[in-house]
């Protein structure tokens, strides 16, 4: 699984480019396409289609009518922000990675239960962030995490260096890239 | 919907004017009246009666048992402290508004599942407060908040200047109301 | 149940008895033997058999298959992370009592459905400590709770204070004891 997850928000197909070609520049070859816009779907057919060589996910993805679409459109991975019995069937039976968010005990207990071990953390930095994550990790020493919101470049290499971490989600990384995009043209 | 939800606890029936009058005179036209207390069904019952132009509901209802009680003795919304799915359909078959407590992303996912999409955030003030509410309106746009629990005189105008506060709820309304009208007489 | 709920690691079979001995030597007369470990539930057997004074529990237990481990090889309660409906409804078959983790309000209204009324609280540090346990304490006057994670020597009495404490849990009490064993000898 790649290591950055960029949580992307499109708003009109036409930003689909700009945002894609900034995180490339920027080395990062992956994209969770969240479903929060109308045009969700459409952008994540068309990223898939023209950005083969990135990993193209689904994000926000809330309800299995939405997990449907999402793996129709092609997506390759699911997020959502918290954990969906529904999705997560649907992703079993399509054979594709889903990364619930998990932020108590209860809720991890469930998505082991259905045979999940890598879940997002969301949002981070309000449900206690990288010292939440070493707590949780002793009762679950076999389960990863996506810490996701509240996670920036002034404190992603604390979380790097916590061997339990599977990737960092964020939308900064989006802003990151077309800031730097911006400052190279 | 009412803009502030005054959580009453009556511990004697006899208490229920002194308070309902007390929240009047703060201009406050609503109450949830608490099943904490034994005299809670009878309380309500009295304060639909005779306080006609008040909005009364029942709080603190964590199964079906309690939900019809309340919706017997008159109660026009119920509210749970976390979500009850068997309160949740008692409140639909009744068509009567439910908003039950949902502090992380996997409990509001499980509400909207059920049609809700206005959860009350308790205790505010333990799980994150303003900036958890702002980081979980990300991904749920759809989503409005009654924060309850640590909102108080000192931050409610910051909480009320968020779009997605529905309501604030809160037993300091009434502590407030009471000290007021004992200044005026 | 025992004030005092030490949260034992046991990673090879022979700790045992200088953890069991070093916990009754700082008079502590309980152990939740944790299955996190391989040798986890021949540990149970080995102190239920050689230690009668003690009380000696299962902690970490995620699923029902656990369960029926743990209670074969003689645990007298059952202690999870969080909170698994299947883990409650052998612990009941069994007349056992079990504290499962909860610490939103959801979870502490899934706990009462089931008829239990003693929840664990962890990380405790992490979801707000004692302030979230008075919190949660007002819509929930009939629930004890054993806070763990992040409670030690420098804030127990504090925990201790509050009537709605059951027990306090941790690894602290291990550390200590062995110490203090250490110390003697």
């Amino acid at each position: 699984m790649e290591k950055f997850i960029p949580v992307v928000v499109i708003k009109e197909l036409s930003e689909t480019d700009t945002i894609l070609t900034a995180l490339k520049m920027n080395g990062i070859n992956c994209a969770e396409i969240t479903f929060r816009t109308a045009c969700a779907e459409e952008a994540i057919k068309y990223a898939v289609k023209n950005y083969p060589d990135m990993t193209i996910g689904a994000g926000t993805v809330i309800n299995a009518q939405q997990c449907h679409k999402a793996l129709d459109a092609g997506a390759t991975f699911i997020v959502s922000p918290g954990l969906s019995n529904e999705v997560a069937k649907v992703c079993q039976a399509n054979n594709v990675p889903y990364y619930p968010g998990c932020v108590t005990p209860t809720e991890i207990m469930a998505a082991l239960d259905l045979g999940i071990t890598t879940v997002k953390f969301f949002p981070a930095n309000v449900y206690g962030g990288l010292k939440a994550l070493k707590a949780l990790s002793a009762p679950f020493p076999q389960v990863k995490f996506i810490p996701t919101g509240g996670v920036d470049r002034n404190n992603i290499d604390e979380f790097l260096a916590f061997d339990k971490i599977a990737a960092i989600g964020g939308s900064f990384f989006v802003a990151e890239s077309l800031e730097k995009m911006k400052e190279k043209n």
